[in-house]
Order: structure tokens, then sequence, then C-alpha cells
């Protein structure tokens, strides 16, 4: 749809934009202009010349149009994993009478990691109860402080029922918290009608804003007055620049901020949602099972030695299609060496995304082809394929 | 001594580098470069091709070159309150049988919001207890649990005895946390022979990184095993592509990474950096001391209407210079829109700062003559000087 304003190598077909999307090419020209016209040119005045101050919250509002939150909901910064701990830490504060953190197996390490640390931090009698994906809704109970998921499954593309599983968490008394890395930019979601109280996410999939590119959080308006942010740094105090001695929190949702924004990056992610202007997400999904389709029956077609490892039925899959193969690993790098990059999951996953606005018919039809030759002839088999290195 | 490596605007004499570094000129190709032959050429690739993951390491090494500190100590990532808050929570894990941060009213605001919500996310009996500047020594006794200090206060530039305190912490038992923002890249610090465990700083200051530049963190080797990492992300786990259910902290100061680090923020940093390369700390803080000597001379020989508010004595200063003033504000605007750039900290500070990789003799007369004018026929007194702005 936009494949024009993306910056793709010659000769790729890039199928790993749910990992870190493609450059945006107007980026380039405003990251010069936030590095040489504002940093150089303006110094120390950027911040109120060139509004870095506000860029936290102004990116946010342009995030929270794209997952149906209200203005003056959600804010940028930090990483992903920052801002799970923050909004599991105020989500815990909510409920000081639970001891459950419910989330799946499925989840992103990271997800459970800072959940896994935050219970060391607190020190109260908590604890993180990891069920399978399929049987969270039969593990909420009143015991459960926070039911916190990721939307869609980082290895098998598997998508949770947002709105089923939200409605029965509150039903139980518990606080949602949804990590949408692989939701935001891929799908439609709106987060007001949904009424999780706290949903978080990244900027560098979908969303194309660049390696490293800051994380997002939103709060639900209603409660973000009476929330604690745990990570009170001084860019969420309601007065930053008073140097009040004591932390007196920003209302809503920009008390979730917390030390000086990465301004580079963001001149990145205001470039990148460029492009999502007069974009209708709907659109997006609906290309997006498209395409997906056309992979799954063609892949299937033509390669017998790989598994589906995704869910069939298109309502309850990502924008990914997964595929089990013994020697994943292998394969996958030998796809890449031949122009089509997708990513390897532990143990066996093939992990191949799809983002219409830079992805069509055309490129999944040449993955498929340069696939079949890379399976059926075994190219995959060799020494230099076989050594593993780190993938994000 | 580097001038010619700096982008510095027409007209401008910059004395707010201790706020905001200018933009050193290799930043801008580096910044391209890694934007568009890596994010763009390499996309998902460049984590390891172009080497984004090891990066927090490398540049860790780098700065940590600068401060006295061992390879493998200082890690790059996140902001610098992040940074306050992992190692506070593993300072305060070190003793968890005493209940006292020790810390002064001169520390940046932020040091001390994240100690406030770090205790409340603990919910152990513990105290933030701020004693004025020169009280410090008074006040460490075995209640103190970590010593948590700024060594050069961000209003008056006064300097803490590094060493005398982190002697006398450790002499009662307390762990000694130091923040290093206004130190890096200002003057020598040998943190080996210093001993003190911990050590944050950020970037963007003298080290001249870019605005929202990543932060570092030092971890003594000696205890960096055992240190509890709190916000334990993906990136500090052993084997972060093992996608492990349970977490498992990386070796060392690497247990400290978090999220996903801002890959175009570092490229700036790596250029920022370079610059640092064959420059002698000692030089550095010889030339800071001459021009801030010559400053207050002039200042006070021209200005008398201002009032030193930094240490006379150079050895108990950092390398900035404050004078009060009633209406330092206004004062502060009619300089920088005649070209001298300093800033204001509340209630009546005029800060300037002395980086001698870019200031010189000749700078700091031009600035006072300007000063002398503005001071002198009161050319600050007027309505668009006085309307407070947001300042960084």
């Amino acid at each position: 749809m936009k494949k024009h304003l993306f910056h793709l190598p010659e000769g790729i077909v890039y199928l790993d934009g749910n990992s870190l999307g493609p450059l945006p090419r107007a980026a380039v020209s405003e990251i010069e202009q936030t590095t040489v016209g504002e940093w150089g040119e303006l110094l120390i005045r950027g911040w109120n010349a060139a509004g870095w101050f506000q860029q936290p919250a102004v990116l946010g509002n342009r995030i929270g149009a794209l997952i149906g939150a209200a203005e003056n909901s959600v804010v940028v910064g930090d990483t992903l994993s920052i801002k799970v701990y923050q909004a599991l830490a105020a989500g815990l504060n909510m409920r000081p009478d639970r001891r459950v953190i419910l989330s799946d197996s499925g989840n992103f390490p990271t997800d459970l990691y800072m959940a896994e640390g935050l219970i060391k931090t607190m020190g109260r009698d908590l604890e993180l109860r990891v069920v399978a994906p399929d049987a969270v809704a039969d593990h909420l109970d009143d015991s459960v402080a926070v039911m916190m998921l990721t939307h869609v499954n980082y290895r098998t593309g598997q998508m949770h029922d947002i709105e089923a599983l939200t409605k029965r968490a509150h039903a139980v008394g518990a606080v949602a918290q949804w990590d949408l890395a692989h939701t935001a930019g891929a799908m439609p979601v709106d987060l007001t009608a949904l009424g999780a109280e706290f949903a978080v996410g990244c900027t560098y999939k979908y969303l194309n804003a660049g390696p490293g590119a800051p994380a997002f959080i939103y709060v639900r308006p209603d409660i973000a007055a009476d929330v604690d942010p745990a990570l009170s740094g001084w860019l969420g105090h309601v007065e930053p620049f008073a140097f009040d001695p004591a932390y007196r929190p920003a209302a809503a949702v920009q008390r979730m901020r917390v030390g000086t924004p990465p301004v580079l990056q963001m001149a990145a992610l205001s470039a990148a949602l460029d492009i999502w202007d007069g974009v209708s997400m709907q659109d997006i999904r609906a290309a997006s099972v498209e395409l997906s389709e056309l992979f799954i029956h063609e892949v299937e077609a033509r390669c017998p030695m790989l598994t589906l490892a995704s869910p069939r039925d298109p309502a309850r899959r990502g924008s990914q299609v997964s595929f089990s193969f013994s020697d994943g690993y292998a394969a996958m790098q030998a796809l890449i060496a031949r122009g089509v990059i997708g990513d390897f999951r532990e143990p066996d996953i093939m992990r191949f995304g799809f983002a219409p606005l830079y992805i069509d018919r055309d490129d999944v039809m040449k993955a498929v082809g340069i696939m079949a030759a890379v399976m059926n002839d075994r190219l995959w088999d060799r020494p230099e394929y076989m050594a593993r290195k780190a993938v994000t």
C-alpha cells in the first residue's frame, strides 16, 4: 500500500517487520533535521523551541489514535520491559489483598522476567502463575491481582481473545494488562471499548520506528490520577523544572514518564507515524489476513516438510505465520542468504511477518518460490547455516 | 582543544554543555550510516552484522576508560533515573538489615524521586534521609544502607569529597552509590581506586552524546556476580535468545541491561566518544579550572550585582560556575537572546558550564563582555524575558 515510502534493499523480501520494521524513507531527513537543525543549531533550546519536551505526549497521542485510546492516555518512552514493570507495579498496588500475577507460557520472556524482578523487589507474598495459553481463562479467579498477557504470541502468532479475557478478568476483580507489541500497527484494537486498565507496546515492529525505538504505555483515563508510577522519575513529576525535593506525580498518563526521552529515536518514530496518517487499521488487517492465507496455502502446497505452527483460523492468528521444522535455524539462514528474511525462534519455529504497508502478493509468491527451492533441494543442509548466532 | 570537531552555531558562546553538550560533527554521518547503511540495508540483520547487540557493552567500556573503571564493569542503556533505581535496589538488597538511604538536598531531584518510588515499591521499612550537603559525613552511621549522592551539585557546582565520603561510608558498613552526571567528561575520577560499589551517569552533558542519549551504570567487579538487577529485562539475561521462561542474570554488569537499546542514540554516543580518544582528563580538568577562574574573576570585576553561588575554591567546584541574582531568570533569557547560552535553576541561580573541548579563553571574555552589558544596562528588565518557560 505504501511500499514506496520505505527504504527496502534491492532483492530482499522482508518478512521480519514483526521483529524490526524497515526504514521509512522520510525518517532519514527527519533524523538529520533533528540532529543538525535542532540539536546542532538550537542546542539546549531545542527542549522548548523544537518541542522535544512534549514529544512523548504528542507521539503518545498519535499512537493512541491507532489503538483506540483517548487523547492523553498514552505516553512514549523507555523500553517495553520498563513499561511492563510500571504497569504491573501499578496494577498490583490496585489489588493489595491479592497475590497472583496470571500470565501464560506464550508471553514474551522479558514480560515474565520483569514480573519476577518486581516480585523480588516488592517482597510481598506474590506469585507469578504461568499457565498454558489456552488455560488462562480457567485460571482467572479471585486470587488474581493482575492478568498480564501479550495479545499475540511471539512464537506461534496465536492471538488471545482480548475482549473475552478482559471481561473475564474484570468479572473476577482482576486488573487487565495487555502487551500490544505484535498488535499495534498490525490490526485494529479499541482500548477505550476494551476497558483494560493498562496496555504497553513497542514501536519498532509494525510501527517501523527503528532499532531501539521507545515503547509506549496506556493507562485507562478514569484510573490514571490514582495510579502509582513506581519508577517515579523527574519527567513524570507534575512540575519537573520546579526541582521540587518531593515527587508529585503529573496528571494522567504523563506520570508514567521517567527520564529524559530519546530525541533522535523520537524523530524516527515521528516520521514512521506519518505513514499511518489516513491508513485504516481494518484495511491493514484485511490485507494481512489475505497475505497470510496465501502464504500458508502456497507453503503447504510446495513445502510439505514444514508444519504450520500458527492457528489455521485467521481470526485466532496475528500478523505472522510460523512453521515448525526440525532444522528450522539452518533453513532460515539459507532463506536469508537468498533474500527472504524471516527469523527463527527456539526450538524449531520459522517465523514470517506480513506487514501490508510494504508487502504485497508478489512478494509472497516470490518468497514461497525461494522457500520451495531451499526446502525441496535441501539447500539449508550446509555447515555455514548450522552455526547459531544471536538473532533478535 | 577540539572545537573544530563540534558543530557550534555562528555567534553563540555555549556555556551549557553541563546540561546538553553540542553536536560532534562526526555524529551526523555516523547517525546517517547507522540509519541508512545499517537499519535501511541490513534490517533485522543489523543486530548481529552491525554489532548493535554488543554496543551497550562496547560503549560501556569506552566510558569506563574515562572514569577509571575496569573492562566489563560499565554498561550503557536506559536513562539515568532508571540506572539510579537499579543501583539503589541492588545496594539496599546488599544491606537487608539497614533502613536508611542517605542523600543530600543538593542531589538532583530525579535521584531522590526514584528513591522515593523504590521505597514505596519495596514496602520495607526504609527511610530516605536527605540532609544538607555539608552534613552528609556527620550522618553516616550504621543505620545507613546506601549513601546515594551526586558528586557535583547541579545548582551550585559544589563538589563532594568523593574519596573521603566513600571511605567514611565503607567504615560504617554502608554501600556507596555515586551519580557522576556532572563528573564524566569533566574531570578525572578513578572508580577502581575509589572502591564505591555503584556509579551511574549520563552521556548527554560533558560527553556530548545528544538529547536523550543513554545513561551508564558501573558495578564494582567483585560484587557484580551477586548483584540483583531489580529491573530484570531480557537483555540482562545470560542467554536472551534462548527465550528461557525463567530469568538467569548475565555475568557481571551485563545483567544491568534491561530492554532493547536505542541504536540511533548509541550511534551518536559512539561518535561523541571518538573525540575523547587520546584526551587526558587531567588536562581537561586543568583547562576547566583555568576557564572557570577567569570567568569568576572577570564577572566579579564587571558585574557587581551577581553573587558567586559556587565554591570559590576550585578544588571544591565542578566544571560549572553559578551566580545568584534575584532576576536571574530574566537575565539568563537576555543573555541567551544575545548569544551567551547558560541556564537558570530555581530560585535564582544562573549556571555556566565550562567544557574545554570546545570553549576557550576568548569565548569566556566574549561572554563576560556581553554579560557586563546586559547586567549593567539592565537589558534583562523587559517583559519578554520575564515569562517563564520550561528549561532543562
